[in-house]
């Protein structure tokens, strides 16, 4: 079987050089070039896919869209969760990452980007930008909410969903693709590959490059993971 | 609860006068502009859905996303089917309606167009037009697929998804949308409002425009449907 997966193009947020976590911005015109790029790579390449997964967030759901109309599979079913989120930046959500810098210090800064396990400053009591304000997360249980989150804690929420349907749908003989973020993809590829807490930091996938793995109903990859 | 009913806006083959059904064409440039209308009248009028419904032809898939993205909703769940699908028009799909008429007649088009019961001709074995021909309907039942339609064909085979779905949503208090064509949309008006099967073909729905029911959960109909 086939898994795609595929990073959305640039945000305005990336543009602004924000953090940006769960705040909903859209993609730019250049990020939306490259989910059509990505989509008519998979077109171009026959790949042919049964089922589709993406996050709640516009900027994979819009790459999503584009790469599925490019390819001619814009039929397919496609399931949305908050569990393929990017990493949720806390407080730390809006600020700009040079003004974040002088506030914290670009070691603070650092640590907070790079590391494995070490979460922003959470969200507190009251901030309107906690998950629980915004209805599409209205119905979750808000413990399972996050108000900041580590790497790890990324990873930690995005292994159920993994494991409670994706690879389900793998195991079955199904063809996947999957549009997310940089972090909650992170969490799936050091999963797939077993990369170590510190190797995973290392690891950039690149924006709208379909990144196609060959894996067997054992859920076991077959070769490297290839791109374009 | 609400039910928005959206039927997609303008085709390529709406503009080129062929007879579409199941051939999966796009929406034109101004196809797309009507669904963005569509999708910010639901924005000022502040209507909030829970799930959506849509075909699986791409030009009712685009509108959904069109309208979901005008009125910021974009996250929703949305589920597609080909019960939804436009009435297949058989033999005749791909062919220009003046040559239509030419062909086989005024009357013989005016019958096949506006008649309740009265099928266009069948896909024959061999057509490449057939719908298993195609990967999105392989894996349903032959027995399901039509090779052309009625209007009543059309209604009979939308109104067991509308039972086993779409109502059992209404019923648990969910707001629905659905995107989808001029007949199986008029399949499912034709049941809400209890039309007759001959004043049912003079019902046209305007494209790109909601059409906004009120209904409880017995699936009344609180006031008659409004659109703007």
């Amino acid at each position: 079987m086939k898994l795609v997966l595929v990073r959305h193009g640039q945000s305005e947020w990336n543009l602004e050089n924000k953090f940006t976590g769960w705040t909903d911005v859209d993609l730019t015109p250049k990020g939306v070039e490259e989910a059509i790029a990505g989509g008519k790579k998979i077109l171009e390449e026959g790949i042919l896919f049964d089922v589709a997964y993406t996050s709640f967030q516009k900027r994979a759901i819009k790459t999503l869209n584009y790469v599925l109309e490019a390819c001619n599979q814009i039929y397919l079913p496609v399931n949305k969760t908050w569990r393929l989120n990017e990493r949720h930046y806390g407080a730390l959500q809006g600020l700009n990452k040079a003004e974040t810098a002088k506030k914290y210090g670009d070691e603070q800064v650092h640590i907070w980007r790079r590391s494995f396990d070490i979460a922003p400053p959470f969200l507190e009591d009251g901030d309107e930008r906690l998950p629980e304000n915004d209805r599409r997360y209205a119905s979750l249980d808000k413990k399972d909410l996050p108000r900041g989150e580590s790497l790890k804690m990324t990873i930690e929420r995005v292994l159920p969903y993994w494991d409670e349907y994706i690879s389900k749908d793998i195991k079955a003989g199904k063809n996947v693709i999957i549009a997310a973020h940089g972090n909650s993809l992170r969490a799936l590829v050091k999963y797939l590959l077993n990369i170590s807490d510190e190797d995973i930091l290392d690891l950039n996938i690149s924006t709208g490059k379909p990144l196609v793995f060959e894996i067997d109903k054992d859920l076991n990859i077959i070769e490297s993971p290839k791109s374009w």
